[in-house]
């Protein structure tokens, strides 16, 4: 039989796929002779199983043009809903702890990369536009999102709505990042400010989901929340952010030059490691998503602080290519966890499906504000505009964390609206490259997908 | 101030280790704020801890020439014990069971990379002396382990004894083949010798550990151990592995050809992780530990089979370069937590450290044994020897599973011997490198500390 270039990229993933169902039956059982306290026969089949997924679905996004991001987050949909063709053995990954706490640090090293991408120096540099476009495109979609939600749940607490808006807000840094290399156009003016407001309302989502979080633990301690508590949210968000860059930045600077006398192997990845998790640790302390302290540690790191000690230890890679296996084992068992956790039995109502249309249009739409904030002459104002749709991994946070918050015993993000909070997520990082390979894509130039 | 050379090294870690215990009390309290079902704060505390402690010990111990291990292992125990000083905060870490999972992992991750290294060629070619070597280093130390054991604990079960005398078996790979590589004398015939039976041993001593604890499992049901059930136990773990080496490299083969055609980034590690953590689940399911599976993973394995992978790729690292940084992470964990778990308490009771003395020493003679399995003529014997002493992670390992083996609700392994099979491990650590130096450093040859 003859095949196709396209059908013989599909062979692999399909074998591999049918090894991977025949294996299944073996994860249905614990092993009742593990020696030791803690069973981790479970985690080591649920991690396996998790890994061939992000890599079969991640491949197969790729062969279509698409990030493998959306791969990862269908595989997961496809492994967490098999119990409707009646294999239920799998349910259990939704809630193991051990899964979730790797797919937590998978999270954290993700946000810290995204961290490391983006300098403070940078940022400033791209200035007023990047800040205009990065707070119009917070604001409009999240206000846009809050009425869709209070249209279609009127029944719902007002900071349901208010958080629906919320995971409306943050752009996806690295799928924008990733469309702008593959078309060759980082560098460019629009790119810059895709950039730039990218990173920024990164920050302002976080900001956001710290005010909105805090009010509904507020709300749920039967508190009313004042406006001095969102004051005290945005000022703590804030003096944490400018205290980790400043004094970050200081720590980073001496903290490397002491960790170059350290000996022995790894003390770049370690010393990173350690400043990721401690200002994650230290974030959460201060009452924000340790995610923000991850950010923040990429952000104020710079490879400068590290070249000396790269130096004394020989070490020829950068603390990018270090992490960078870090980021593979770990970051796509977030995003498989994330599909895991969409419960397509909730698609049944059919509200679901059109409020996963509606929120996805006001998504995509609520974005377009942003080329007013373009201040620039000569600048494609929609090319920015769509380079703002990919919801992705920040979105997805927002609705885990609202999977999680109750407000008088009422979960925030119920089952029905994280579905569709989901859906938004694929379908705008599904749209985003073919619109943005339309827009940018030089007449005359090479297709590369 | 004029510092020394030796000072000036140490002025990081001091200063590196006054910053952590400032930062301690930050440890004490649990955030109420954590937005989130799952509290991963205590957890990011912990890991930052256990990463400064690891390098801080590590690096200690290596400014006097010492093997890294060592060091981790003292940073545990310090951080594990500062109860005795009235600090008690850092004592949920001994049973946190996020931490002990991603311990779990770099374990499983550390026996992949010891597999890695050898393969099953140069295990055949290494031939007769190293299979003798290795089985004279297993059954004379496992012998007088019973005997010390029994001659001590005389109201202890049998099995007991025979535990400790397990714990005695394996010598440590990655101690002796850094040594080796320190002296350049890797490639020597008594290196060739010493790494061939030190693998073998290795295999020995895992089905010893599903022996063991097999018959203890066994015992605990109420039932007696005939000689059946051993000799199903033998079989299984042989089988197992004979699989994992037949059906395994045929699954590498044909697994790795098959991924090639995966898109994407990150296709070799995340294979080869799924390959690991396959094996270890699949070794759990067949009543071995899953580190025997993760020990077959890196044996099957071999660069030859991603050659093709790596090219299609353009993937520039070796699987080696891509686990080292999930190794840096990880395995450290696991080792500082075997610290953290010693407890110092035991040692206000003499006879602990008269037996930890006593297994020490048996440790030592025991493998001297050694030197009556080398065939070869012109061979240093006593550096043979000499070069089996260390004991490490596999001894580490197999007195944590003995910690939580029951026999009729008394643990197997109870505190005060698993603290003499700590200091054992430390102290065999600790002599090899000088005495191996004293021995194999040829005349003349520049000092290389």
């Amino acid at each position: 039989m003859r095949l196709t270039k396209r059908s013989r990229a599909l062979l692999g993933p399909v074998v591999l796929a049918t090894i991977a169902a025949t294996l299944l039956p073996a994860v249905m059982a614990r092993a009742a002779t593990e020696p030791g306290g803690l069973d981790m026969l479970p985690i080591l089949a649920g991690l396996a199983l998790i890994i061939v997924g992000a890599k079969l679905g991640g491949s197969f996004a790729e062969s279509f043009g698409q990030p493998a991001v959306l791969g990862e987050l269908l595989a997961g949909v496809a492994l967490g809903n098999l119990g409707l063709v009646g294999f239920h053995a799998l349910e259990p990954l939704r809630s193991d702890v051990g899964i979730s706490i790797l797919a937590q640090i998978g999270v954290l090293f993700l946000l810290f990369q995204v961290g490391l991408e983006s300098d403070v120096q940078k940022m400033m540099a791209v200035g007023t536009s990047s800040f205009l476009v990065a707070l119009l495109g917070v604001v409009t979609p999240m206000v846009l999102g809050y009425f869709v939600s209070s249209w279609f749940f009127p029944t719902h607490n007002v900071l349901t709505h208010w958080f629906v808006g919320a995971t409306l807000t943050a752009t996806s840094v690295g799928i924008t990042a990733r469309v702008l290399a593959d078309l060759g156009r980082t560098a460019s003016k629009e790119g810059r400010i895709i950039l730039g407001a990218a990173v920024i309302d990164d920050v302002m989502g976080l900001i956001v989901l710290a005010v909105v979080a805090g009010i509904i633990e507020a709300a749920n301690r039967g508190g009313a929340f004042h406006a001095t508590t969102v004051l005290w949210i945005v000022g703590k968000s804030v003096l944490f952010l400018a205290a980790a860059v400043v004094v970050g930045r200081w720590l980073a600077k001496h903290g490397f030059r002491l960790a170059t006398r350290l000996r022995g192997e790894g003390v770049l990845l370690s010393v990173a490691l350690v400043f990721c998790l401690g200002l994650a640790f230290l974030a959460g302390r201060a009452g924000l998503a340790p995610i923000v302290g991850a950010f923040a540690a990429g952000l104020v790191l710079d490879e400068a602080h590290f070249e000396e000690l790269r130096a004394r230890h020989r070490e020829r890679r950068t603390l990018h290519e270090l992490l960078q296996p870090l980021a593979t084992f770990l970051v796509p068992v977030f995003f498989v966890l994330m599909g895991i956790r969409v419960d397509l039995g909730a698609f049944g109502q059919s509200e679901v499906l059109g409020f996963a249309a509606v929120l996805t249009l006001v998504a995509a739409l609520g974005k377009q504000a942003c080329s007013l904030g373009v201040l620039e002459k000569g600048c494609d104002r929609l090319a920015v505009g769509l380079g703002m749709i990919p919801r992705g991994e920040v979105g997805l946070i927002f609705a885990g964390i609202g999977a999680t918050l109750t407000i008088r015993g009422e979960r925030v993000v119920d089952g029905a609206v994280f579905s569709a909070v989901v859906i938004m997520v694929a379908l705008t990082t599904l749209m985003t490259p073919p619109l943005m390979i339309w827009r940018m894509r030089r007449p005359g130039e090479a297709a590369k997908s």
